[in-house]
């Protein structure tokens, strides 16, 4: 048999949000290969093997799939999220760049709903009009990088998901962000912290960003920045679907 | 019973990419409401009413929605992709803002999978790093802030997405839209052309900024073009996960 490189989107956690392609794709797997917690979403089975690693292990893990198709077996990565927003799709085409000679192989990348989307639907609809998606982690980017791409993006009036907000090994970034965005916003710009979505121990805060402080995230935490016009209504916050030019 | 509104995504089209905490909703739902290709794709049965309606219709869907849920019926707001995305779900807001006396009532956001996701999913992994999603049409924004916005979103080299790139009502746009990138990224820079994503119509077609025409859009495509350093390996597109600062 064909072997074959799948990397999938396991949702945010979830389970009524992992989609049948995807629920499909594990009950087919011989191979199974991913950051150790989500690996452990996986029940195990005869036929399967479990593949836990560490963090930062992206491009071996996605080497070592790419090595088991070329055996002929099914290998499956999981992701959190969405695999092609900041997970292990990019690793696999890395992989697949420096290792040409699994070029001709089967590869899939199936969608996942990631953290971001997840949490503007429980938060209401902070993301209905134009908006960006950032990671705030500098382990790939220089810092600089991210306050540029925070500038350019508050002086287009979108709205902002970021991810990896704050991490142990970089508690100080988190009050860097949230300055550059009260440079930039008006005081009153809605911020919305929503931690560990989807699952039963979900919460969501909103506040000012006068009010925000770093440590209303941390790494289980997605970040939504309102646009100019984002507002609250009752409980819920939302973006409307018409703007204008920012002044 | 109380009465409750959901407003749900279906995802781009393939019903395996529909998440079962959807397919759930729908099941329990009395009332269906959504532009009429969405709520064709729902199998009538007793005790279900459909109420398809007319694109550009979405605030009376919405208020419709609120007023059945008062009545005591579960009303499904179906929304192509997810429903926070260019989508449904800001609607509502915008209806119940306009109609507090529904304030206490029950709501529910379900997130799908975005069109722009499961495009980049089939592409390879063009958004695998910082990016933005934008709305190219002008119904309800000045097209200045549309140019605005994809400057200060190339200055920033992020990603993008782009909705509604071409239509009949304005077929003159996309070319401008074309003009603007072009004068602020270089020619070879990565564009996907994404038609009809997780269907059987299924089209992606990359080509660089030279090469775009207008006509490679229309209402299905969703485009996504990639940031100063997405390349090509094999058939697939992709955006490593690393960056630097623009030059």
């Amino acid at each position: 048999m064909t072997g074959s490189v799948t990397v999938v989107g396991l949702g945010p956690g979830k389970e009524a949000m992992v989609t049948p392609e995807v629920t499909n794709a594990l009950a087919r797997a011989t191979d199974i290969l991913g950051y150790t917690p989500y690996v452990e979403r996986i029940a195990p089975r005869d036929g399967l093997t479990l593949h836990p690693s560490d963090n930062r292990e992206e491009l071996a893990r996605a080497t070592h799939a790419l090595e088991l198709a070329a055996e002929g077996r099914q290998a499956v990565i999981v992701s959190s999220g969405d695999p092609g927003v900041f997970a292990m799709a990019s690793a696999l085409f890395e992989a697949l760049e420096g290792a040409p000679r699994h070029l001709g192989g089967q590869i899939a990348i199936l969608p996942g709903i990631t953290a971001m989307l997840a949490a503007a639907a429980a938060a209401g609809a902070p993301l209905g009009h134009d908006f960006c998606a950032i990671n705030l982690s500098d382990n790939l980017k220089p810092f600089a990088l991210v306050e540029h791409r925070l500038r350019m993006a508050a002086r287009g009036d979108f709205a902002m998901g970021f991810y990896n907000p704050r991490s142990a090994s970089r508690p100080h970034q988190f009050a860097r962000v949230l300055d550059i965005l009260r440079e930039e916003c008006e005081s009153e710009r809605l911020i919305i912290f929503a931690r560990a979505v989807s699952t039963p121990q979900q919460t969501i805060r909103t506040v000012t960003l006068a009010e925000a402080t770093p440590e209303m995230a941390d790494m289980r935490t997605v970040v939504i920045l309102g646009n100019s016009a984002t507002r609250r209504v009752g409980d819920w916050v939302y973006t409307p679907r018409s703007a204008e030019l920012p002044a």
